[in-house]
Order: structure tokens, then sequence, then C-alpha cells
């Protein structure tokens, strides 16, 4: 049978999701505390996987097993045999025909900015990118509306990017700021690697005014990874949210993480 | 001269403060770190000695050296040699009759909860108390006004609190709750040791309804550590502030860390 998990995850100590033997990932150590409760080897597949030292608060992945155990049981067995920066949030059965990749409807990933703090953070250190420069939120705001819709994002996504379509679909993008934090939300069909990361490279060059908000327009016309911003660094990222279409039924996921 | 510094440190892997060689303390952290900008051995005061794995968001500390540096190159200086889990947020030169603890008008403290969510926290373990029980907050609040003003806290000190005086007076507390987050904050001329701690595991007794909320006046009466609640976990324990008479002068202090 089939079951779909949303996990939580401080990245900050692992090399990303992808399993690798040689180094400590997410996958496996989440198959090694799923193989424990189901007493034979589980193999996982997850809808974003996530690159070093990138968080998530709501990753989703599914498993098949032999295993009969009810829902809470995989919930506290997993957490059991789990490393601390890791937790199995629900777990619920579902169809054969559920894939948690190929059946994702959308991903939303957070990403925080520490803003104006002349010194590093301690405390949320690998939690937030840390950015001293004052960022002009209200243009980084402006420029965030290009990104809207169906684009080539080649600008945007890494030399190392396998995907044969460039070609995404960016649903919702926000930037908000409490205090010195400044949130940039994003929600799309799917992303390219390292495309989060990039646009927000691009809307840093915007908002410390190197830049005017329409460079993004230029960007998403030029098709040219050399011309955008940097890539950001991956510690104030979070994969958030991950939807899929309501005949699966899934449980909602925990909001968004908000620190301040 | 004597300089003023207020550093804000992530306390999960700290013994607390207080130097003692053979581990690892905040105190003997920030010590060689400003030694080394000083060129010469400094030793500092904290106006409170926080605990194994608690939190200070804005700790503050002085010291004496002989080497003139202006202010910023002590906040750099220092953030340079210290490890990521202290910042030092700024340095500033004060006359000789200013010391952390004993000048010190108030001490705040954060403790925050992680409430109703099935599964222990990844993201923020060690930075939040996970309690599954849900909380009557509502009730809380009503238990908090019986601390107001100055009491006897006998009940809420540790056996080991070596304080002549176990009189205090509470200026402010309250409890306020975001999603599943509840926050208590509590403020006082001073602190026996684990009384905030003392306090807030008695208003999780409170919270989960198996004493009511009157039970703080008979805690306040009785002078027994026995009949109160339990010594919270430090987790979610956070130094946020310490005030000072306005002629010092000082820089504020950030506001209190929120997550949610």
């Amino acid at each position: 049978m089939r079951l779909v998990a949303c996990i939580e995850y401080d990245g900050s100590d692992f090399f990303g999701w992808q399993r690798n033997q040689a180094i400590r990932t997410v996958q496996l150590a989440t198959e090694e505390a799923l193989s424990l409760v189901a007493s034979h080897k589980i193999e996982t597949i997850a809808a974003g996987r996530t690159d070093t030292k990138v968080h998530a608060s709501a990753q989703v992945i599914h498993f098949d097993t032999v295993s009969k155990r009810d829902e809470r049981s995989w919930v506290l067995g997993a957490n059991t045999n789990l490393p601390p920066d890791i937790s199995v949030l629900w777990v619920k059965n579902v169809s054969e025909d559920f894939h948690s990749r190929y059946s994702a409807i959308s991903r939303s990933y957070r990403y925080i900015i520490l803003n104006t703090q002349p010194s590093r953070p301690a405390i949320l250190r690998d939690k937030v990118m840390w950015e001293k420069k004052p960022l002009d939120v209200s243009t980084m705001q402006t420029a965030c509306s290009f990104f809207l819709g169906e684009h080539d994002f080649t600008s945007f996504r890494s030399s190392s990017c396998g995907a044969e379509n460039p070609v995404r679909n960016v649903t919702e993008i926000t930037v908000s700021q409490v205090n010195n934090f400044i949130f940039v939300d994003i929600t799309a069909n799917a992303f390219l690697h390292h495309m989060v990361r990039n646009i927000v490279g691009t809307l840093l060059s915007i908002g410390q005014g190197e830049q005017t908000s329409d460079w993004v327009s230029d960007l998403l016309t030029t098709c040219d990874r050399r011309e955008a911003g940097i890539t950001a660094p991956p510690d104030g990222l979070y994969l958030t949210n991950v939807s899929y279409e309501e005949h699966f039924a899934l449980p909602s996921s925990p909001s968004a993480p908000v620190y301040w």
C-alpha cells in the first residue's frame, strides 16, 4: 500500500534531500527511520529535492510498504527513530495513483532575510539570510509582479539544472516585512534548480538600488543566467507547502515559519 | 576604561553563562574573543547568569580594558573571534560607576511554548518548549495577575538558589498567543534561580486545568517550592532585556524573538 507523509526538517546539517550513501541527507535519515517502523526497507520520493542547508516546514513524501500500521503509529514510530532535526508531522494512506512529485499541482517556498541588523544573528544563524545593507521592500514588491505568470526562467536556473523545459508558471510572489525581517513568498507549478534563490538574489540587487524593478522583465527575455543576480544563500530558504488535488484529501500543512 | 556590551546567544550548546574552565560557557567564549581584540586578558560580568541551554536575545555585560579601540572595532573584532552561536550587538563606553548587574533596574525574560502541534519541532528544537496538551491561555492570563507586585518567591526558586532575600518585584507578566505559539513575558527588578521556569511550570499546570488560577495566590503564601509546578525546560527561555537608568544612555535592545 502507499502512504504519504509530511515532514519538517532543519536543513542546516544536511547535504540536502537526495540520498547519497557517503553523506548525511534527509532522504537517507528518513528512510532509515521508516524502515525500522516498517521492518522492511523503505524508499521514499519527495515533492521537491531541497539542496544542502535548505529547510522544509512541510515537505511531502510518499512510500510503499507491506506493513500494516495505523497512521498514528507511523508518525510516533518514525519520530522516535528520526534524528532531532527531522520530524514527521502526519502520515496518511493514499491511493496508488498518488505520487508526491508528479501529482503535485504547486510548490511554495518562503525566503527569510534578516535586514539592517548590524551584527550577524546568533540564535537564527543558518535559519535566515543576513543582509546588513538596507533593502527597499517597496521596489522589491514592484519587481515581483514581473515574475508572475508563465515565463522561460532560463536566467534564473543553475547551470547544472537538468530540466528539459525551462518554462514555469509563478502563481504568487510577495515581499513583506516585519521589524528587521523580510519574507519573500513564492508559489509556482514547479521550480527549476536554484530558481527561488536566483530570484531572491535578483530581488536583492533591486532592493539595494543596483538595478531598477523592470530589470526582471529584461532578464526574463534575455534567457542568460549570467545576467541575473547572485544565488542567495540556502540558509534563508524553506519549502513551505505542496498542493495536490482535493480528491486526495491530504491534511493541511502547518503555516510557513515566521521569525522576528 | 569601562565598556558595556549587548550580546545575543543561542544557549543550546552552552553550559550557561558562568565561566567554569572545564566546560563550554558563554562567558569563557566571550572573554576569549574580547581578549583577542584587547590584546590583554578580559574578564566580564553579566546582568543575569543564564543557565545551561537558556538563550539571550539581549544579555548586557561590562568589562574593563586599557586598550583604546572605537566602539565599532570592538563589535567587529569580537564577532570575528566569537563562535557562530554568540554575537555582539553593540559596545559602548560607559562611566566606571556602571555595573551590568548592580546598576540594572529590571530584567525581562520571554518563554516560548509550542502548543498543540502533535509532533516535536525540528526547525525550532532547543528554541521552544513543546507541549502537546492544549493550554487554556485565558486562565493562564488570569493566573498571571497574582504574580504582579512584590512577593516572597520562595515557592518559585530552586533549592540551590543562593539569594539571601527571596522577595522580588514583578512589574509585568503577560501570556499571549499567535498560532500554535504561546509567549510568557515577565519583567522584575531581579529574579531568583529558576524563578521564570518555575513560574512557567506553574502556569502550565493551570493552563492544563490541573489547578485553578488562584493556586498562584496560595503558592505565594505557602513559601514551599515542593508545592508549586515543575521547572519548565530551559529550551524556551530567553533573556530579552535589561534596563538601566537613562543617564547611562545605553542603546536600545532588539525586540524579543518571535517565532511561529
